[in-house]
């Protein structure tokens, strides 16, 4: 009998903790903070250990994830979006009575929801502005910053406590460049619109920046205070595909069974969109998929709910019944779908904040 | 203060049943039976509409989908899907004694495996063979399915009920084909099938086919005598996009607030791809995306985790803070993400056999 049952998710705990020492070593080395993007692991466990590590704090998107991990024990933790709507802005303050919340802001929408919430919550509530640099999202030019910046400044019960940007290496005007490069870049340009706030007069104290591809340069950019790296934890096959890893470094993988093997150099398994996520990429081999079967097996071609279709490489056969593991192209999807990953040994983590989107 | 916080997914219980009725009509009238696929909506209790409005049973893809839909009270449970490995054979095997299980077979392997569970659970279990028409995902071509009936019928403990197949109408040589000589198509392949394995002496009661685009059409053939749609209780951008319902039979929409609004044109929303699914496809007016935004706002172009990109039509804006209304590209795996959906006044469904994959 085997350990569990497929498909099912398995965590390498010894490398997911190696990672998180390695970044936490990266970022002291350049005299940053590391402030760690938890919706990658969405686990309480996994966040304490990389505070244990020296994170200064997380990252999340939204409020109801901010909830769970300051349940979970976390002391600091930044809204990297933009909260908006009363009921919203109304936990996130509630919230900065139980932790030190940073909330993110890009419009005057955004500013005067969080600031009557915290009024009305007694609270006052730190706030960095999203610049934007190239992913074309969300966030605002550094010169627009200004406006933002000055209703802060006359807001009754906000705080300006930074600027912030993402843009990893996967947007319009990146392709061709390396990550080292772009990194370097984005350093640049987040120092740059926390220098034009500071000549406007505003205080800034956090410039933050960087994705698990970019934090290492952007980190080495004098006047970068912080990164905010997600997937490093695990790691994935667009961050070996980038580069960023070694094949060592993958912390996750995905074991899936082979259903059927209805032609020569395919096999179905049990591992569809529905365990897999539904992002698709280059792998490092140049084929195009959704994820990387180990021991030079293949890669996952094309996914229904239930079914994953793996393209065998020349050479490689396989059998009904046999167990195949994957490393997936895009890690944070694919975790956002369990409830609960494999450490070995009957030990299991519950991925407690799966489904806070709120 | 609004009834629920964004994003969430809201169903329109009445048109859920209204589609429910007319399928059931329809079925009745060609004389076949309907068996929905239920992973798309998870839940006991739209399956209990689905059966009291003449729906002879249900169907799933995993074993764990059935063991929920039995504890919710499915006399009737058909594995679509090829179970392989002793300990999903032998969970089958203990359901055959609280309802009525068939399974899908395709390999021998999975066969023997099931003989074996069920000899051991002191059971029989009715299995169908699955007949490939098209798609190239699992099934056996009709000859090759001679000797699977072959070998079910030297087994032990397992009874040839019938063959089924699924294609839908996204297959490689489907294209600038219509779903009705498609469905029609599927239907008589199927049937031959059946007829094969009956010359060669197997009786078959059972012969099963459709997806929601295809199920009118099969279960029009002679011969056919059950049909299995799932999309078809609430619909979605890919079914409006075939023809195969209205705009009025659409019975549930992903909620979402704009967060940003960066550039003319564009809106930027808080449901992302852990809301939106990934499944992206030709929307009927010719965009391709994720979904398509009420009100002939826009469409969905691009997702990240969290965030929606909205490309808006000529003429349309929107502000920060506005809830947009999105019929999903593809609702099931949109439903897959919802630990409840809302039906309004306050009452939700809990999506029971979500994230039920082993």
């Amino acid at each position: 009998m085997n350990a569990f049952e497929t498909p099912t998710v398995v965590v390498d705990w010894p490398a997911a903790i190696r990672n998180i020492a390695e970044a936490s070593q990266a970022c002291a080395a350049r005299g940053v903070a590391l402030r760690p993007h938890v919706k990658t692991h969405k686990n309480g466990r996994l966040a304490r250990e990389q505070v244990r590590h020296g994170a200064v704090g997380v990252t999340v998107a939204k409020v109801a994830e901010a909830e769970y991990f300051v349940d979970e024990g976390m002391a600091d933790v930044f809204v990297a979006y933009p909260t908006i709507g009363s009921q919203k802005a109304r936990r996130l303050a509630d919230l900065a009575h139980r932790a030190r919340l940073i909330a993110g802001v890009e419009s005057l929408t955004g500013i005067a929801g969080l600031d009557a919430a915290a009024g009305r919550a007694g609270a006052t509530l730190d706030v960095r502005i999203e610049i934007e640099t190239g992913l074309n999202r969300t966030g605002v030019a550094p010169a627009d910053a200004v406006s933002l910046a000055d209703a802060i400044g006359q807001s009754q019960h906000l705080h300006l406590e930074g600027v912030f940007t993402f843009r990893s290496t996967d947007f319009l005007s990146a392709a061709g460049r390396s990550a080292d490069e772009l990194g370097h870049e984005e350093g640049e340009m987040i120092v740059a619109a926390a220098e034009l706030l500071r000549e406007r007069g505003h205080a800034v104290t956090s410039v933050s920046a960087g994705s698990t591809p970019t934090y290492v340069s952007a980190a080495g950019v004098e006047g970068v205070t912080e990164v905010r790296p997600g997937t490093y934890v695990f790691h994935d096959a667009m961050t070996l595909d980038e580069g960023t890893c070694s094949v060592e470094d993958i912390a996750l993988r995905v074991v899936a069974s082979v259903v059927s093997t209805p032609r020569a150099g395919v096999a179905v398994i049990d591992a569809g969109s529905k365990t897999l996520g539904g992002d698709v990429g280059q792998t490092r081999l140049g084929s195009t998929g959704y994820g990387i079967v180990g021991d030079g097996l293949g890669t996952v071609v094309a996914l229904n709910e239930e079914h994953g279709i793996v393209s065998l490489n020349p050479g490689c056969s396989v059998h009904v019944g046999d167990e195949l593991t994957i490393v997936p192209m895009h890690v944070c999807t694919v975790v956002n779908l369990c409830d609960v990953v494999e450490l070995g040994h009957g030990e299991r983590l519950t991925i407690g904040a799966r489904g806070l989107r709120t």
